[in-house]
């Protein structure tokens, strides 16, 4: 089974209190993953947007680069992620990322479940 | 916990007797998946290579696109997949991806197991 791009759903939402807003193109659903997660998505941030800092427990989020250069919050220390870094956040820690940049940051972000 | 794009592993196979061979970064492992998966990774196709066809039972296996135009084929049918567009393989259905362009096909492909 196959989705072409323009045919994917779409939202945007201001996430975990973040500044600005981030665009979620949805790659499945809960039932894609047969439950055993909640998101695989596209995400892309614009300048001066982010994703507001927040833990994970009992699940992994990861957040997967593909353009663009964005401040990642590794459980309160602050890095620097560019295309290709990866970063997974699980087993009670937290995560926020923020785009400080001129350019749009693009990411894969895949939540699986511990249950 | 993060890690930077040139600390990821990176293994060359032949995918399901394709051609040529296909380079994988891997982005997690089993355990970083809680055991409900067994992939995820971002797949380099050079011109001229391809992952041969095969099934997927007792799991899905997602092509998602990032670069490029590939020929997909979803289950016998064969698609033109370019950047963004997802085909997702399970159920016992089959699936394959070939680049016949001039230039490398890169994907994210994510397995997710039923169990």
């Amino acid at each position: 089974m196959y989705t072409l791009s323009e045919n994917c759903p779409r939202r945007e939402i201001c996430a975990f209190n973040g500044k600005g807003t981030v665009q979620i193109k949805d790659l499945t659903d809960k039932e894609g993953l047969y439950n055993h997660g909640r998101m695989f998505a596209h995400v892309t941030i614009q300048p001066g947007c982010s994703i507001g800092y927040h833990d994970h427990n009992h699940e992994t989020e990861f957040y997967y680069i593909l353009k663009g250069e964005a401040v990642f919050n590794d459980n309160g220390k602050e890095v620097i992620f560019r295309a290709g870094d990866i970063g997974a956040t699980g087993y009670g820690q937290g995560h926020g990322i923020e785009n400080r940049s001129d350019e749009p940051v693009e990411m894969i972000a895949l939540i699986v479940s511990e249950a």
